[in-house]
């Protein structure tokens, strides 16, 4: 197997799932686990179903505080550095999930300083416009405004770098070096970056004086930040996060995560129905064989599919269904063409609902910023 | 002569000035830039005149801006590590002194987030109460509050960081590790903390939309900070700073720099007159000889003696007096007790002064920070 490497700033070749996991020391979303959740929340979102979240770190202490009543918080963030692709809403989509069956506050922060140091060619007014396209999808999935407060790290930073002092006094270049990859090119941003992606942790408890268990919602690869975090903050008197982790969303090429490097292999929320169309029909790799009669004769492999993929992960949220086109493929009783045009038709209707509420959402956008008037 | 070591956290072993100024690359101030300094501001502060401040960066390009009337600024600063004193008051006094000539508006930095990043024992509200105690000493000293504008970096965060990234982008850990001598212990606050400092010579032009040239009355060893920062602002749109250097205040037992680490050899300017008397009457060392009869007849050596380093940075502003005070000292007409007595006075009227004006600033000390009311 090629080598792959994870970094919160790269996802480079095949990614071995299980491999990653022992690498990063975290611990695998148990059957055990999954009944609890079903059982406390009534139902199983398919992303913990299909094992899409795989693994995490203290669940189980996270889910006692909620079923013992304690206080508890949510936390997940955007790393603002393009447009929205589909395969952002992925955590956002299980964390609001979980927000609707917990009541759970919510910090969402969006690191405008972070894509900045690490994105030669963005300025900062980039990746906080960026950051505000980039609210405006969060926003448009629906989550409580009541409940749910954004964080812009420039933007909050007389809040944030207060908190990020005590972070960094506890971190030293070693650490990074191992944990992140950093070297001596790193620019001094990235290297005390981390430090600003721990401060969510401890704000609520900073801003009600009451301990918290928070639980993060992400992506596998930001693991590193909180692996740290978790070091740290219990000597500056918070509690430990506990992290959900999701494998990644494929590019429609493939490969293992979706990335603005590719645009073409990649949907963006905004994208319009004749590009979606575009990219899926004329760009998209599937599991298909090289003939449709071949196909009939051997059947498909949604296995290596990515279009199966897009239905796996967003697209079919009926696993009995899922399954169903599953074994058609495999059967060859439906061919590439079929399978593309129908993701096409329910990417579109969801983007077309989509933009809309994102449009909507634009003048009040800010009123999701965490305030004086917004706060939990 | 022993090895020395200069860095903005350390000043080790006895200080060769002139190495020192070849280390850096900073220019030495010119009989020639002393007598247009005296041309232009009427007279010549002692600090310049007996060459205290002994090096500099552009000032003749500062000079030249404040000919011509431009916009100009100053920036000097306090790291809060200790209570103040003596040896802190004296860039600050010639900071004073170019702002009572020049009208400039002067942007004091108390950098309460590098203390607790290189301290380990002191907490962030340690160092954030001593930069409060450190600003009644600054507004006691006589600047005019409306020109004036304190900068408390935890406090004022939202304002700097989002500056210091910009800064913070352009530096790279190699940078920091050659121009601090930090390395892989360092903790990632310490190696961030640089672009903090390079903000204030970007505020006037950020709070005013002009561009400002700004001067830096400092201590050289803070030096380092700045040769950064002036390779890093013109990429950034913001001129180079001008700099101005003086050397160390001496402890009362003859070391380079006066430091907290042997507080009986440093007069605080919280010192009751009892304290002074008895740090300078029992701890300090002087250039006298072993017996009263061998002084009468061999002379002492001021070049040598701590006690006549104090006269010649603070306490003796007339250059005549100042040096018939030597030639009776070489002359063995005056003896140690008698020259520290004197000392003891003048430093204890000082502070009975200074400290009252200090108590009665407590109260309204807040209204020397930067912000919406006062501004420049």
């Amino acid at each position: 197997m090629e080598k792959f490497r994870v970094t919160p700033w790269e996802v480079k070749g095949e990614v071995d799932y299980d491999k990653l996991m022992r690498e990063f020391g975290t611990e695998p979303i148990t059957q055990g686990l999954l009944e609890r959740m079903r059982k406390l929340f009534g139902e199983l979102h398919p992303l913990l179903e299909r094992k899409l979240f795989y693994t995490h770190r203290d669940l189980s202490w996270w889910l006692d505080n909620y079923e013992k009543k304690k206080l508890i918080a949510l936390y997940t963030g955007r790393g603002p550095s393009e447009n929205t692709h589909i395969g952002h809403l992925i955590p956002w989509i299980l964390t609001k999930w979980i927000q609707d069956r917990t009541n759970a506050p919510l910090f969402f922060q969006f690191t405008d300083d972070e894509k900045y140091f690490f994105k030669e060619n963005l300025s900062i007014e980039d990746t906080k416009r960026l950051a505000f396209e980039n609210m405006l999808d969060v926003a448009a999935l629906g989550f409580d405004k009541k409940k749910t407060f954004f964080i812009l790290d420039t933007h909050h930073a007389g809040l944030l770098y207060p908190l990020a002092v005590r972070v960094a006094k506890k971190i030293t270049f070693s650490t990074v070096r191992a944990v992140f990859g950093l070297n001596n090119s790193s620019n001094i941003g990235q290297i005390f970056y981390t430090a600003m992606q721990a401060v969510p942790v401890m704000l609520p408890k900073h801003l009600t004086g009451k301990d918290h268990a928070v639980l993060i919602p992400m992506g596998i690869d930001q693991d590193p930040h909180f692996r740290v975090a978790r070091d740290v903050l219990p000597r500056l008197g918070y509690n430990k996060p506990a992290c959900l982790h999701s494998k990644f969303f494929p590019s429609l090429m493939g490969s293992s995560k979706m990335s603005a490097s590719s645009p073409d292999s990649t949907i963006y929320t905004t994208d319009t129905p004749k590009e979606v169309e575009r990219k899926i029909k004329k760009k998209a790799l599937t599991g298909g064989r090289d003939t449709a009669e071949e196909q009939r004769k051997l059947g498909g492999r949604p296995e290596i599919c990515p279009i199966y993929q897009y239905y796996m992960y967003l697209f079919e949220p009926d696993s009995k269904k899922l399954e169903e086109r599953a074994n058609a493929c495999r059967a060859g009783k439906i061919l590439c063409g079929e399978c593309k045009q129908e993701l096409i038709d329910r990417i579109n209707k969801f983007l077309e609902k989509h933009q809309e509420k994102r449009e909507k959402l634009r003048d009040s956008i800010n009123e999701w910023l965490l305030s004086e008037d917004h706060m939990p």
